[in-house]
């Protein structure tokens, strides 16, 4: 029981470890420099994650769990901001993953990864789907956009390079004409 | 006299035929169909355009005039509308060229095709600015936003792949947006 609540918490680390060093790097990070940062040794790090390529759809899955569950959550507010709150959650995510995605586009020959990405998009879909709903439903967003059409737009914007407050803006301008 | 309109008419319509040839095969455009389609000999094509390079930044170049010509018209309505219609003409500058900018970028390490189309962004920038400057003036579009972060969330949404009755819509908002 200590032994799989270790095992866990090296797993935990090493995502965690992974995810900023990532971020940091622009996706140059080895599985040396990870297993270093987290503070395991190398065998530790192959049983958990057989190779690089597993370790960075690791941290896309836990990043497309992260961004469902907060379209999950206990909305509190309008729903015209119940969206707005989670798309800006979205718009993070986009900003952070991409390095990660990137790495995974560009390995898209090998079998599945095109089907592993377009299997993130769709939970992160159907997760949203019912927050655009109910803000068109209140008649507080505009009719005229699907969720693909919102989620395309925002993450062309947070994909623009440039400092938080450079992007930051144009996120909110977009957001406000979403409101009409 | 004759002999010079002739030899303009060749090459504004090689340019006419190539605009269009590129937008129609993304980019994969031989010189040898440029010719046969705007019904001119190599020598001919040849004597206009040394190469497939100058080819395209003369498509790239023209664009640009037609862009600042554009923001040059006099005006008719308020600055928002003024800003609104240029910013429009601006998204479809921008969906057209794709192929081209994307062909000059992907031959960026060749000397001066980093200044050549900095070249065309900061002429576009000038021309623009009196038009944002004259909205936000006027209080009918917001203020915290530069023309550097207008065009960038226009390009990024512009550029947006997919039928233009999908792209539109995102236009729409962003443009919404801008007005508060």
């Amino acid at each position: 029981m200590a032994k799989r609540a270790d095992a866990e918490r090296n797993r935990d680390r090493i995502l965690s470890v992974a995810r900023s060093a990532f971020a940091e790097t622009g996706g140059q990070l080895s599985m040396a420099e990870v297993a270093r940062r987290a503070d395991v040794g190398m065998a530790t790090l192959y049983r958990n994650f057989p190779g690089r390529r597993e370790l960075i759809e690791a941290l896309y899955t836990d990043e497309v769990d992260g961004i469902c569950a907060a379209a999950e959550a206990t909305p509190a507010g309008a729903p015209a901001q119940t969206l707005d709150r989670w798309l800006r959650e979205f718009a993070a995510f986009i900003a952070s993953k991409r390095p990660l995605s990137s790495e995974l586009l560009a390995d898209a020959t090998q079998t599945g990864t095109g089907a592993f990405l377009s299997g993130g998009r769709l939970r992160v879909l159907a997760a949203g789907r019912p927050l655009l709903t109910a803000a068109q439903d209140a008649g507080q967003v505009r009719a005229d956009l699907t969720l693909e059409q919102v989620l395309d737009m925002v993450s062309a914007v947070a994909a623009i390079r440039g400092e938080p407050g450079y992007v930051r803006p144009m996120l909110d301008t977009v957001l406000a004409g979403l409101r009409g």
